[in-house]
């Protein structure tokens, strides 16, 4: 589940592996550049952490980020 | 289903478009390198063509081809 | 260079591994999304071939393959 | 510049932007899964922060540590 907290939209996802982790990454960075919406994220090994939140707006959440959550869930 | 033609194991996979079948390569590829082992393939949109031979053994097909074979029918 | 031959206009790339040559087909991956253009192409090892043609205007060379030409030579 | 702090070995890289901070991230997860030594990174946007540290001596800087990000500096 997405938690909104602090003006982010945040969830952390569990892999097997790095391998598995940082190829979910390059899906996540496909549809981020698609957007033209960039997580911020962060990763070690089979864990890799998602905070969306819109700079243009002010650093609050906004429908692009939830628009990117719902795409990244679809993966 | 891989077949052998050719001296080389071969099997083309289809996805939903090219984001798709990047990722997958990105998969191969961390297999590849973990086992030193690397395919030749090819890619146009959404198709992935791999085709496994070891170089080493005078291009022919051996076990290090049908182990990256399932490691790769494993993702 | 890039040269053209049978409708398509043609460079194989050499690095020194496979590493970077995945490295530099995932920065041609990305060109590729952000123009909606994708290559035909292939890799074994060190080695990447890349073809390029427009598949809308009957598979010959047009303008958007110059320029994926280009912004590929820029990387 | 490396720099040693909260027994973690820390740099900052900045790039032109996403495509090519991403690219960057792809060489590194190569170099990492070669040696089996998994960093604690983060990114946004153009700009990729890394921590090295190894778990398994103690969440302390080791050999391992300096020797991933001599790797990462050759990229």
């Amino acid at each position: 589940m997405w938690k909104e907290e602090d003006n982010k939209l945040k969830k952390t996802f569990e892999f097997k592996n790095f391998q598995e982790a940082f190829a979910f990454m390059t899906r996540v960075a496909f549809l981020a550049e698609e957007m033209q919406h960039h997580p911020n994220w962060s990763n070690v090994y089979n864990s890799v952490e998602i905070a969306l939140t819109t700079h243009d707006a002010g650093n609050v959440v906004t429908e692009k980020d939830r628009k990117l959550a719902k795409a990244i869930d679809a993966i």
